[in-house]
């Protein structure tokens, strides 16, 4: 164990509810946390086996603060790899507050935020990637991206990169070793296969360089602007398609959050509707569909849905004026997607919506009231999505310093593979191996320093 | 085991944090969690000791939800006396809400509201003031609401009942003996021994009615009105006063809540500072002290704090209405404490002070800048709260239900100790001694119905 200090912090959210966990860590956790826990059955914490419970209470001298149950984890079998104390106590923010001042009273320290997961990574529980994809687990909002910081949690994208660099590694050395020996002219590494073991890790670092686009996405959510007059039928629109979510939220108390309807999740992916307010308020979007605003959020997005009222189509004069914004729009965007929706097709007869599907090629008849077309309309959305990589359990990477740190070792392996051609002294050679198996040991944490932790870990919240 | 289903619920305040704790509870808890976990080590859930805690994951098919640790208490050595599983996720609401529903689908039904601790009172594991108590305590926010909560959830109130009530059940018995008896003219039931005991069913009885007051105003906090014009400091005051709770919440990340200023506890009891915002808006408060606004906040109040700049005390005009004002209130309400609070004393100097004191009995001298007078403020709000019983560690009561059947309860008493002073019939006092019981038995639980265990626990969060 490489830290004296014993932490503490609340693992749980903040706020009132059935329980909350109160976590310490450290050389002496089950020690401090002994002296103030009466047990009900008079047993001694530090005799007590790893991963078990106990029933009994949180005292102060003749006070007691809660009845408590008491989990002891002991090192090195627990999240930190550290004696581990996690207390279940009733979740009222006055008891969560007391129970942590006791301990910060009695030999504990404040944790810092993600210091749990700090002492994890250097207590060697988990490797650098692996400790990033805990905070992003927590901040998943959607299957995809759930799916993708679990698998780098497990470990599926660093044990390919600590393999590569093993190999990578082996390579360097017998390179090195031919420096000792540099008058009697050896070769103790096999060019041949050193190209091949190049061209395999050109190949995977090139795929995972690759997956970031997707990765980043994924991990971020897709802006999409729903660009439309007042009174199209935005809101009921993002009520139709989050219908499904919504459903599920409310049947958990509590879980609702004022966001939601910006970010709605389709297939697993998340569609962030960027700050649409503005457009619903402002009445001369489709007047002067040139304005700034409406321009600036299509330059945020990465898909635009703009959204008409179909009922307006039987007007020649709209229809027209219509066309023209559109054409607008795609000259001045002629790479971003944009989905022509006609909503409140309910209302329209057979012979209108004919019409309006000659008239408009690829218009996209909806009725966000009824639901028609919606679901259409989900997977045009999510088509703009290349799910391929995720539906075939590719490692994809979300996080922009993997991607740094990848592109950065991919540039080295160049040079190397560059040297190996143009028959570059085993010296120079050495010098861009060891370049490449620095950013390889940067995204596993072999290679690290302060300002990088502290930069990955003051992200994560306090208690993990 | 009553119940034959088995129900979940998120245990822990909902948002994100770490970690959240989802609970399991009733026959099949573990059967069904067991489908749906894989232990690292490859246990079987089923067969593991009770108490005990185990790594793995959450897994659905071949998808893996979550890297979750287990905790296994088996029946009836759990919170519910039934089969209990506790899985600790990451704190995601994504990932809690996909636990949370996998487990739906799989044979389990989300709890109601409460139904953990429905389920522990009908198993016998807590009687209903020990089942009410656990719901205080969680809401409780300062010391002394939670230790009367922890002692109500220790037993200390309901074994004290209990005790009375077995001991009356015992003389009722021999009551109904005699019935049996009636034309032998025996007395099974000692009178005299019989009327001690009710004298001291009655002393206690008194003293816990009396409690109320004090343990209502404890659990809800004494309402206090701070009466004053615009720019006199109300908000600094209530910034002094809270200082030393401030620091301590702002050491715990994310315990701060919005509502905070306007509850401020007190050597341990919460004093809340009603609709302040009101008065700090009105410019008319002190031009025309008799607004209704004004009366209707002090009506409120059970303490009024009538705070002054005491610069303004040098002006003549402004002593002479002031006082006017101070003895309007004081007529309107004669027994309402009142404190009147010249904050600002900071810029005055000595000959002003003196001349304040002696011209203004009782004036409260006051800095809230520089902190001079917030401690003897303090005590001068505790002083209104009669806290001896607090002190003394009696027991409190603060639920009005228990204070409605004490009530009852006391009232059959003095009915059962005027029958047997009046030598009212055996048969008689049988009933008003078997409708004292029942009324014991409400508190307890012993006496209940669906609708009454319907009211208690649909207060209670889910998951509880």
């Amino acid at each position: 164990m490489i830290y004296q200090d014993t932490i503490v912090a609340l693992a749980t959210p903040s706020g009132a509810g059935a329980i909350a966990v109160i976590r310490l860590s450290g050389k002496d956790a089950i020690h401090i946390a002994e002296k103030h826990f009466k047990s009900i059955s008079g047993k001694v914490l530090s005799k007590q086996s790893t991963h078990t419970i106990h029933l009994g209470h949180i005292v102060e001298g003749n006070k007691t603060l809660d009845e408590v149950l008491v989990s002891v984890f002991k090192n090195p079998n627990s999240y930190t790899g550290e004696h581990v104390i996690e207390i279940s106590c009733h979740g009222s923010p006055y008891i969560q507050q007391e129970i942590i001042q006791l301990f910060l009273r009695n030999g504990c320290r404040m944790a810092t935020a993600g210091e749990f997961t700090l002492r994890a990574f250097l207590n060697g529980k988990l490797d650098l990637s692996q400790a990033e994809a805990v905070a992003d687990l927590i901040s998943s909002e959607n299957e995809a991206s759930h799916q993708i910081a679990m698998q780098q949690m497990r470990g599926g994208f660093s044990s390919e990169i600590a393999k590569l660099r093993e190999e990578l590694l082996n390579f360097a050395s017998l390179i090195e070793l031919e420096l000792d020996f540099a008058e009697e002219d050896v070769e103790f590494a096999d060019r041949t296969q050193f190209k091949v073991l190049l061209e395999r890790i050109s190949f995977v670092l090139k795929r995972l360089i690759d997956s970031f686009a997707v990765g980043n996405v994924i991990k971020n959510g897709i802006p999409v602007a729903i660009v439309g007059e007042p009174n199209v039928g935005k809101s009921t629109l993002l009520n139709a398609l989050l219908n499904e979510d919504r459903a599920i939220v409310s049947e958990i108390a509590g879980t609702t959050r004022d966001t939601i309807e910006d970010e709605i999740s389709i297939g697993g992916i998340g569609f962030r509707f960027i700050d649409t307010a503005g457009i619903r308020e402002t009445k001369d979007v489709v007047e002067s569909i040139g304005i700034k605003k409406t321009f600036e959020k299509i330059e945020q997005a990465q898909v635009v849905v703009f959204l008409a009222d179909s009922t307006n189509f039987k007007n020649p004069t709209f229809v027209h004026t219509f066309k023209i914004e559109i054409e607008k729009i795609k000259n001045k965007y002629p790479l971003k997607p944009i989905l022509i929706v006609a909503n409140k097709v309910d209302k329209l007869d057979a012979s209108h919506i004919d019409f309006l599907q000659n008239d408009i090629p690829n218009i996209h008849l909806l009725s966000a009231k009824t639901g028609l077309g919606v679901d259409t309309l989900k997977d045009k959305l999510l088509s703009f999505v290349n799910t391929g990589a995720l539906r075939n359990n590719d490692t994809i990477i979300t996080n922009s310093r993997h991607y740094d740190a990848l592109l950065k070792a991919l540039d080295e392996i160049h040079k190397v593979k560059h040297g190996l051609d143009t028959g570059l002294s085993g010296d120079l050679m050495a010098i861009d191996i060891r370049q490449a198996l620095y950013h390889f040991g940067e995204i596993t944490g072999e290679i690290t320093n302060d300002d990088l932790l502290g930069n990955i870990f003051e992200n994560f919240c306090i208690g993990k």
